[in-house]
Formats: C-alpha cells, structure tokens, sequence
C-alpha cells in the first residue's frame, strides 16, 4: 500500500535554496562538494535507502534484536545484508576525511545522508550512527596512533562504534557514573562496571565493535570533572591489525523496548576489560561535549526522519482509503477531501520542512565553525550551532512524537492495529525525546549555557537577522502579507520573552528554569516560520518547479496556522516557577487520598 | 515502586463544589443518591478497583486476549476473576434501573464509578463499558419482553453486551455498511456478514454476550436511512430463561493492537445468526444516536482516567529518582525539585482535574436532561450535553495522549523499557482519539450539527453563563487577579471564533470545517479555565482541606500556562481554508520525488 521514498527533492530545495549551501561548498577542503555532487550522491544514497534499508525496517520492529545464551545479539532479518551493503557503497565514510578513507564531504551532506538512512529505518540507522559519534571522539581528541589504529576500519564501517555513557544512577547526571578504570603497568587501563542503554553495544553487523566508554579513574575528582574517556574494543588487536583475543566487555542484556526494537539497547558489563585512555585523564566530559552538539542534532533529524517516514503513509493512505462524500462530492471521497484530514497532512509537511531546513542550517553552521578560514566567522558559527542544537533536538524530537500521532490518527482505527505499521513509527521515534539529554535538559542547557554567552548578545544578533528578512517580505506582495505578520508578531514574542529571561536569570534562575521548555519552543516555532519565509520567497524565482510553488502555501499554512502558537506560549514562558512549586509532593498527591467526603 | 490510587477524594471534591452534584440529588427519583451515599459508595468502588482491579493491569498488556482454536478468547490472567468480583459487588449495576435490579443511581455517578474502573484497567473497563452501552440502547427502544428477557442479567453483569458497528469499508461512514438482515417466518432475522473491531466480541468472562448489530434489511433505502438494530445473542435463550444452542456468530480474528492487549478486539462472523430487530426497521442511527453522546462521554473520560494512571506512576517516580542536585540543593535531589519536571507533573495534574471537572459536568447535565421535571431545562440541558459531549471526547483523549507521553518523558529513559510500565499507558489511550468517532469527526459534530441549534444561541448562552463567573472573580482578590484576566482572555477568543464560525457557516461550509479542530480546543481550554476558576473559588471557602487548598495554584498555573494556548489557536481556527487546499495530492507528496536537482 505504502511505498517508501527518499525526500531527496526536498533536501536539495532545501540545501541549495533556504540554508545558503553554498556557504559551505565554499569552504577550504570542500570544494569537490558542490551542489551537482551533493545531488548526485543523495539521489544515489536515496535510492539505495528505498531499495535496500526500507524494506527491513518492518521486520525490525516484528523481529526485534535478541540476545542469546553466548551473550552475542542477533539483529533482524536483513540488517546484516543491510548493513554490508552500506558498507560496501561506501555511504557512512561520506562526510569523513580522506585521509582515513572518507569522502571529505561536509557535515551538512552527512546529516542528509543520516537523514535518508533513518527516514528508511531508524533503528537501523542507529548503528552507524553511534560509530560516526565515536569517530568524531577520535578524531578530535585520540592519538595520531590511536587514529591510524581504528579510524580506517571504522570510518568504512567495517567496525562498528559505540558511546557508553549511561549507568542505573547515572543517567541525565553523567557525573555519577563510577565504572572505575586502573592504570596497570603497559599504560592501559583496566575497565570494570557497568553500562546501559547501549545502543547497539552488541550485534552482528560488524567483526568489531569499539566502544568508548566514560569511567572514573580511582583518585579522580567527583562529579564530572573525574570522568575519563577510554576505547574498549570488543577485540583487541594485533599489531598485525588483525583481531586478537577477546576482551572482557559483554552484553549482559538486550532490553525490551516500545520501539526501534531493530536496534539492540544493551547492558554492558566489564570486568577488567582493557582500555585505551582517549585524551588525558578527566578529560572525558571535555570530549563528551565535542561530540554532544553533533549527536543532539542527529537524534533532532531523527524526529524529522521519523515523520516523514510517517507522513508518506499517512498520505498513500488518505489518498486511497475511501469514507463517506466530502462537501459537494458528486460520489464516494477519499478521506484527502476532508478539512480536518488535510489539517493533519498539511501540519506534518509544513513542520516536517522547517524541520528539515532547520536541521539542514544547524550543520551549515557547524560546517563553517570547523572550516572557514576566518577565526571570528568560525567563533560565531560556533555560538549559532550552541543556539540551534538544542532547539533542533528538544523541537524535532517533541515534533516527532506529535506529527507520528497525526499520522496514525489519519489511519483511523487500522492506526491502532500493528498490521498497518502506522504505530510502529509512533513507537520508534518516541525515545528521540529522551536519550542523549532529554528534550528537559536541551531547555536547561538553551538558558543555563546559550542564553548568557555575551550578555545574550548571540541570542538577540540571532533574532536580528531573522528580523532582517522583513525588507523582502515588505515588498513580496500580499500573498506573503500574513506571513510577515505572522513572523513578525513571533519575533516579538521571542524577543519580550528572550529580554525577561536575561532580565530574570540573574536574580532567579529556577524561575528561567520553569519557563525554559516553553521558551525553547517559541524558539523553534520562529526558526521554523522565519525558514519557511524564506523557503516561499525563493520559490517565487523558480518558475513551475513543483517545490518551489508549494512553498507558498506551505509557509503561509505555517504562518497562520502554527506560528501563532508562539505568542500563547510566552505566558507560560514568563510566568515564574511560583506556582510550579506551589504544591508539594503530598499535595500533589491528594487527588488521591482515600477520603470519602472533604 | 508505584501503587495505584483511586482518586476518590478529587471526584467528590469535583461533583460537590465544583458541577453542582446537589442539582442532580434533588432530581425525581434520585433523592437517595445524596453526596453521602455517593461518597460512600465510591468510597468502596475506589477500594475495590485499588485491590482487586489495578493490580491485572500489567497482566493484561503482557499477556493480551488471545483467540483459540475453537473459536473461543481466553483473556489474560486475573481478569476473569475480577470481573466475577466486579459482579459479585454489583458496581456495574449503580447507575441502572431498580426495575432492572440496579441501584438506580445517576449517570453521573455511573461515570464516576467508570473512571475509577479505567483508571485501574482500561482495557478490563471496556468489557462492563459496552455492556453498559448495550443496555441503554435496549432501556430506550427495546419492547417490554426484550428489556424482561435481556435486561436483569446485563445490569448484574452476568450476561455481557457488546456494539457491532464498523465493517472494513464502513467505519467513519457507517452508512456504508452490507451485513444483511433478512425477516424469517417467525418475525426473528437471519443476520449474514462480517464485523470488525469489536471490542470484547468474544471472551470468557461472561456466560453469554449480547450483542447489539447494525445491518440492513433487504429492501432498505441507501445510506443511513436504511440501518436497523438487532440484538444477537452468543446463546440463543430458552424459554425458561436458560441458555440454549449456540448461535451462528463466531470470532474470527482477535487484533494485534498497539494498546490494550487484555481487551480483546474481534472480527466477528455471522451466518445466518438468529436476530431480534430493536425498535423498528430503519431505525437503528436514532439508536445509535441516543447512546451516542453516553459513549462519548464515556471515551473522553478514558482520556483523562488513563492520563491519571501515569500521573501517578510519574509523580512516584518523580519523588524517588535521585538524580544531580537541584538549584541551591545541599544534597543530591529528586527531580521533582527541576522546574521541567514539576512543569510536567502540574500540567498533568491541572490538565486531569479539569477534564474531570468537564465529563462530570456534562454527566450532570445528561441526568438533567432525563430526569428534570421541566421540560425546557431539560431541553436546555440536552443543548448543553450536545455541546460538552464532542469537547470531553475530542479534548479529552487528545491531552489523554499528551499527558501520558509527559509521565513517560519523566521516566527518562526507563520509559521507553516496557518492564516500567509508563509505555503501556502511552500505548493505551492511544485508541480513545480514533474510536467512538474520531476526533476530526467529534470537531465536525460540534460546528456541523451543534453550533447551528438556535442560531447558535445554545453556544452564546453557554459563554454567556461561563462569564458570569467575572463577578464574583472581581471580588476575589490578588490571589485570582491572573485566573480572572486569562479566562477573560480565553472566552474573548471563544466568542470571536464562534462568531466568526457562525457568519462564516452559510457561505462556507468547508472553511468551517477545515478550523473545527482547533476551535473545539479553544472550547476544551476555555471550559477547563473555568472550571478551575470556580474549583479554586470554593476551596477558598473550605479552611484546611487540602484538595480545597490546592485549587489556587492549579488554577493558576492553568490560567497563567496553559489557557493562553487559546488565544493562538483562534488564528487556526479562523484560517478558512484556501492554504489547506492549495496542494494537490501531488504537490503534497513532491518532497519525496527522486530528482536531484531542483
């Protein structure tokens, strides 16, 4: 009924026309990427998505991974076949530097690429996302012996990598953790704890698996300033390069899980296992942050991913399931004719292409604070990348649940029943606003870290350039006429609650606190709308490219429609945490009491 | 870790400072339902559901209802018992008839009693929930020896009763439906064809089921002027009362649902079944009709009922999780004490009791509207259920959806692992915004068949009586300064919508319809408002009682946080729907075309 196809349309719209790639193209080293390549590459990356991970991904949730007795995982049906065939074409060393084997494309094209593998099966896609992360780990910070040792295979995927973070104590508090890690006489270490929630930390895709794990050296500092940061491999290696023996890190448990069942969530255990020290000793949340702004946009993308992926099925099915006669239907309508379903679909695409181009601009931004030749330019990109990741994260994944739900209520009751494979997203996509900080922790960092970087100047030089788009919407006529009422009056509303938290912050941080997640949505709210302004106004210029017309109404569905959603967040925003606190814990309990008559 | 509650002290709170219980108290042939008795017998109903009920509710999602070989369903452990304790304690009777052998309480009270059911198990509820629905189709339009020989044992419980509607091509469109009724010699029918999605149509927890069938005679018209009912029992039943051969309905297939597994949800096959018609032919929509608002109801109420489940479990969770230190925290803290996270409880919380303010409001009014003896109360009364009914429903299981994902999220990761329970209610309540209607369809009842009544006068009175709550909010002080401008606020943009929604009616159907989702939630919001505002207004007259006491905050966080929602969704509301149109089924899918460049 429902086929998958790759957006790869859109992401090109996208990428050459609202997100300024060029920009990035432009930059020293990546010169060969310019847009004919980058449209070569995704349309061939996309097909290869629709024609060979799609199709696993419902046998992945039926199947789900299994732990057996000998403590290895099965993954489902396919995914190894997958998985060597994305191997073997090569697509996850896209992004990576040449010089251990990558195609030295921008982060901006592996986002893309990462977003074509998840829109075909997030759970899949798991796997060579996790090792990208430890790439960029070792990149950064290993040795240049430790990079000649792991990254080649690594980068190919032949190996695959993993991030160890997460113990039973120790979850949005990393500080916690206490896997101990002893230096022995040879300069390794010996690891012993245990991790959850590692995704992917055991399977069968891969002969190897490395696992960078954050454990405590025994007279290290508490909290996060004693963590350090190690490579684990599942086998160690000869000097050969070959495997050697195994190492003593072993999946003790495979969870069970209300989605991405395709993916392997694993308990690790590690007696003594040998590591290999990453950077200096206490180091490890240093490194952990390198790697957390990649990471946080990545599981964003995910909640775009995930509905389009649903969003497809939404639509195949509303244009084919018959109900009833729409107003002024001469016979029987698809349900596509009614209103209210056309809301559900219009809202999931309007969201769905601001998240894109979201997402899209994040990474641009990232591309040229790790590669423009001028030290402020990458300083500023920098400040816009730790402004954008967290409202990409907390809004994308948040949006994710919401537009999957949309989704499956197009089905009606066949929604409901597994067969029809509109809940398995709904499922899958729901821990995107969990794992790697949840959707709470991307608004406390947004005003805790973000906001006061120089005086909450980097926020307000944000929202002037979104101000800045107002000139050409001025004189684009009145078809854009909401649309710049619309973005205007959400800009204000940014700007009022934007000017309160810096004004509260200093006196009352648990009042910024309480209005963080609301504020974080006004955020992405007016990105949204300020990109879909721009998305319209190019399409003027491209005469009938079906795209470029649809931007319109698009962007002025988002205009009237979402958008002004900002303004009746503010209240909450600004509101304090007087009466957030107002009940305790007894109080809040109450409804409860046994009490026949108060 | 979390134990389950019933809250009892809240519904009491609710119906008697709140919806004005005493109204329905003083009603002919409910004097001795007096707020005593009811708090008593929900006293014991929350006892019941707390010890026998809730502890099946994690049985039922792991085992599910699983169908045999011989056509049978055997449900998951425990529920057999508890329904042949439900029966024992006659709970199921409260609401029903004395004539029937039930308690003859109101309808009110028999929502009560529902809630504290579902909030225990929902998928065990909706066994005595169809049943009840069964019932008062047959207390409407059954004859005299159809309500003698049926009635007793469906209002004891013994015997089960279920609704057989939807059919794979007629589900929002039940005119479409083809099983067929064809009139036998002796004034029975033979009913032939194939229903689906009947909840509990098989199961082993009663001796026999009834089931209500929607099917059309040979020569009926088209559509659904042409539907009668007929009641088709599992047994046919013998003159003395006994059950005798079996009849020609089987199950043929139990769904593999998303949510509630231990509700067991069949298609059901019928060939040539014995059939008893109910009222007469073609008659069978004002049936429906009649037990429509009563279901609805009923539904919206699953929203909140499972919402206040994960509540729970979220506030235990919230209180026991150490994790980090809060602001100005000597010592490790729990994450209640993070702002995020008491915004996520207090929006639960405050969010539950005004939806539970509202299906207990629009129960009060049900019982109004049958037992007053002023035919023109109860005439306004009926206006006012036709109005509330499609809000608890449509608004109600839309937040069911949104809370139960906050009480997941607060579980952090743990919430995406089945074994922690929170999944399951996220999965759950997922089917209360599809079946019973819906919600897209509850948004079109209301502006297509309840906004026109009078001219639209039923809805201005009804905002009309919701500001004469001004007054005595004017005298109330600073404490309700906020509660008092934000309901203002939220009713301004409830009247504005309304009167554009009635000027725009006549000339445009369509742009009606394409804002009745949104409108219907400014309605949920607003009505919500106020009945926080008078919840907290009584409290203040009600010393220390601590649910009184809690009324403040709650109502003001939902003023000051959550009602302002309101004010943005107008613009939705009142967008028409030129842009929802604009993109043809084409142009909604062009993101996904494989072109590389654009």
């Amino acid at each position: 009924m429902s086929e998958f196809r790759s957006p790869v349309a859109d992401l090109m719209y996208a990428l050459e026309h609202v997100v300024g790639y060029e920009r990035v193209a432009q930059l020293p080293g990546f010169e060969h990427a310019d847009l004919d390549t980058v449209a070569e590459v995704l349309g061939e990356v996309g097909d290869f998505m629709a024609e060979v991970v799609a199709p696993t991904n419902r046998a992945g949730d039926l199947e789900g991974a299994h732990l057996n007795a000998d403590g290895t995982v099965t993954t489902p049906t396919g995914f190894k076949e997958a998985y060597s065939a994305y191997v073997d074409a090569g697509w996850g060393s896209v992004p990576l530097p040449e010089e251990y084997g990558g195609g030295g494309f921008p982060r901006t094209i592996g986002l893309a690429i990462q977003e074509l593998t998840t829109t075909a099966n997030m759970a899949f896609a798991l796997a060579p996302l996790l090792t990208q992360g430890a790439i960029e780990a070792l990149l950064h910070y290993g040795t240049d012996e430790q990079k000649q040792a792991w990254l080649p295979k690594m980068v190919s995927g032949e190996w695959a990598g993993t991030m160890n973070l997460t113990e039973p104590h120790a979850g949005s508090d990393v500080g916690a953790l206490t896997t101990k890690a002893v230096k022995r006489a040879d300069g390794t270490y010996g690891i012993t704890g245990q991790k959850i929630f590692i995704t992917f930390g055991e399977h069968d895709l891969s002969e190897q698996i490395v696992h960078l794990v954050l454990a405590r050296t025994p007279d290290a500092p508490a909290g996060t300033r004693g963590i350090s940061i190690f490579i684990v491999p599942k086998f160690l290696v000869n000097d050969d390069g070959s495997l050697g023996e195994r190492n003593a890190v072993k999946a003790v448990g495979v969870e069970h899980k209300m989605g991405i069942h395709g993916s392997p969530t694993c308990v690790l255990s590690y007696e003594d296992a040998t590591g290999y020290l990453v950077g200096e000793e206490n180091f490890g949340m240093r490194i952990m942050f390198v790697m957390m702004n990649s990471a946080r946009l990545s599981v964003g993308m995910q909640g775009l991913a995930v509905a389009e992926r649903a969003y497809q099925q939404s639509l195949d099915y509303a244009t084919q399931r018959i109900q009833g006669r729409a107003i002024g239907a001469a016979e029987e309508s698809p349900i596509i004719d009614y209103p209210d379903v056309r809301r559900m679909l219009m809202t999931q695409k309007a969201y769905i292409a601001a998240l894109r181009r979201m997402t899209l601009l994040d990474a641009v931004y990232t591309d040229i604070s790790t590669h423009h030749s001028d030290a402020a330019t990458r300083e500023r990109a920098a400040e816009v990348v730790g402004l954008l990741t967290p409202i990409c994260k907390a809004f994308g994944t948040d949006l994710g649940n919401e537009l999957t739900s949309l989704a499956l209520q197009i089905h009606g009751g066949s929604g409901f029943i597994e067969e029809a494979g509109a809940a398995q997203h709904y499922r899958d996509v729901r821990i995107a606003a969990i794992y790697e900080g949840t959707n709470g922790i991307q608004a406390a960092d947004l005003v805790g870290r973000k906001l006061g970087i120089r005086g909450g100047a980097s926020f307000l030089e944000f929202i002037a350039e979104m101000r800045g788009l107002d000139a050409e919407l001025a004189t684009a006529g009145d078809d854009f006429a909401s649309i710049r009422s619309s973005l205007t009056a959400g800009l204000d509303a940014l700007e009022q609650t934007t000017a309160w938290m810096l004004r509260t912050g200093v006196d009352d941080p648990h009042s910024v606190l309480a209005g963080s997640s609301p504020y974080l949505r006004i955020w992405g709210l007016v990105v949204g709308g300020w990109l879909m302004a721009k998305s319209a106004l190019a399409g003027r210029e491209l005469g009938d490219d079906p795209i470029g017309a649809s931007q319109l109404p698009l962007a002025r569905f988002y205009a009237e429609q979402l958008l002004p959603a900002a303004s009746g967040l503010a209240a909450a925003a600004t509101a304090g945490s007087r009466d957030l606190f107002a009940l305790d814990a007894d109080a809040l309990g109450d409804s409860v009491r046994r009490t026949a008559r108060v």
